[in-house]
């Protein structure tokens, strides 16, 4: 059966009325949805898209790829400190497919539901395979955090693991010896990134600049550091490696791992010394936690110190889409 | 050379410094845009996909590709009566072609600066050429303009004309007998539609529902038909036509084309009788008017009646990109 976008829209994403927000004046339907902003807030607006054959495998589950495409952009909120409130799909298909339709939907709402995100709009468009959400948040104003504000002194930590996804990827991609409680734990985290939204709004205040780790730690910060205008030294003995990811730099000396792939959705942010107690209060009802990776410096630049005190140079930049294969 | 997502962004879509915009607390290069909201607005919140082989032909130069992706979504506002503010691009592309980008980013930015719409972010994404914006407008709170207030007596107007882009995309399928001037109107309406913005802006108040016209007068008058509660009736001798398809209408009998083609973006709405001398003031400054079409009725359907008197019944739905060609 042919599928309009119409019926798309009311059979999978309609929400049920329980989650219905007062904010919103006018929900899917119109020509647009009306919102209302409450006094003293400032809107946070970031988009991402997700390409099949980019930025996930045509084996992918639907579920996983509904709940990844609003992940990344509730990650892109987090690293602001912004409450997520409202979404837009616009999800372009080859053809209205009525199972993948439902795991899609199912996978977007799994997430929605965990943080009360209202799905407000979107449009639906036949095309090769591709999702791009806009999210919208509030953060109270001139509390948001941004790139700009790392000072030399200030110590830069990361919240969870690093390297997982990157790790989930690899296996995808080659065989790899690596137990299935490993195996499960990477491809977990590279198809069901937990976005440190919490962590983020509990950073309101104490981080000095924050950045989500989607293009690998040492681009991101890379990029904390162009804003800032300053430079960083990070120990690699002290980056946070969940077992999987420990075992397979012990065995491969693969550092690029950890440091440079990118899709693990954790924070990289920075702390002033004083407030670094602050930041130990904030964190205490975060599962993940938060560690300390090194320091702003005033000298441009990112050093990577081994346990053995060598400098490492990281592989410059991080995931390009359009320098990675030209 | 291999761009990066960086550089494209800050070579082609930094827009000048004279262009900010007071309410963008934070633009482009950080996790996400802040702005600031006025106090008694509502935000409204539309998005618009343009696909190259779905919603323009893979011959549709960049420029106009530019201009349209951001004036579907214009028009949406319009549709609200909402003043456009801020819009995001997520941009799908084969490959970084430096000339595509900046013909591209100049169609964008020419309907851009035209309305004073700031781009407040994105994301540049490798795959199948592909164009999501999403608009962010703002309307004074209890103003909007919605598909669901139409009445019986109401008035149907419609702006502009009708069937020009429908005949515009028959032009490119097929060999047609069209003046050189028709031609090169047609083409002008299919890939550079004029967003009525102005318009809508000044029906807040008077217009009593309202609708762009994307899909097809009788499939977009449906929508407010149907969300109204409502049916209506609409003279085809009244309908406003192009001298070019005027002229394709008398010689082919063929009132699909303004009937049923989509892709013109003028406003359909209705008018309360008590206030059609005040719409006649509130579009005196408009260049392209409106034009009174018909009368909503109590009971359900469009019934359309040509110029003897005779019922005739449009194509069931406008365009539909999933039943279209299954």
């Amino acid at each position: 059966m042919a599928l309009t976008e119409f019926s798309i829209i009311e059979r999978y994403f309609a929400q049920p009325a329980a989650m219905r927000d007062p904010d919103v004046v006018l929900g899917i339907g119109d020509d647009a949805a009306l919102l209302h902003v409450p006094e003293g807030m400032e809107l946070a607006v970031a988009t991402d898209t997700l390409v099949e054959g980019v930025h996930f495998s045509p084996h992918t589950k639907p579920g996983d790829i509904g709940y990844k495409a609003l992940a990344v952009n509730l990650s892109d909120m987090a690293a602001m400190g912004a409450e997520p409130r409202w979404a837009t799909l616009a999800l372009t298909l080859p053809q209205a497919d009525e199972s993948w339709l439902a795991d899609f939907s199912a996978g977007f709402f799994a997430l929605a539901s965990e943080y009360r995100i209202q799905l407000i709009g979107g449009d639906t468009t036949r095309g090769p395979l591709s999702i791009t959400v806009q999210i919208l948040g509030l953060v109270p104003a001139g509390t948001a955090l941004r790139r700009s504000g790392a000072h030399a002194g200030d110590l830069i930590y990361v919240t969870g693991t690093l390297g997982d996804a990157g790790l989930g990827l690899r296996v995808l991609q080659q065989p790899l010896e690596l137990s299935a409680q490993h195996a499960a734990h990477v491809m977990q985290r590279l198809n069901r990134p937990q976005p440190r939204v919490t962590e983020g709004i509990a950073l309101r205040g104490i981080a000095s600049a924050a950045i989500d780790v989607s293009d690998g730690l040492g681009a991101d910060l890379g990029h904390i550091l162009q804003a800032s205008g300053a430079g960083a030294r990070i120990n690699l003995s002290t980056l946070p490696l969940s077992a999987a990811v420990a075992d397979y730099v012990n065995h491969s000396g693969d550092w690029c791992m950890p440091l440079c792939a990118g899709d693990d959705y954790e924070l990289c942010f920075t702390v002033p010394a004083q407030k670094c107690s602050a930041l130990l209060d904030a964190m205490k009802s975060s599962p993940t936690g938060c560690t300390h990776i090194g320091v702003i410096e005033a000298a441009p630049g990112l050093r990577c110190i081994s346990a053995s005190g060598e400098l490492i140079t990281p592989r410059a930049g991080g995931y390009q889409h359009f320098s990675s294969d030209e």
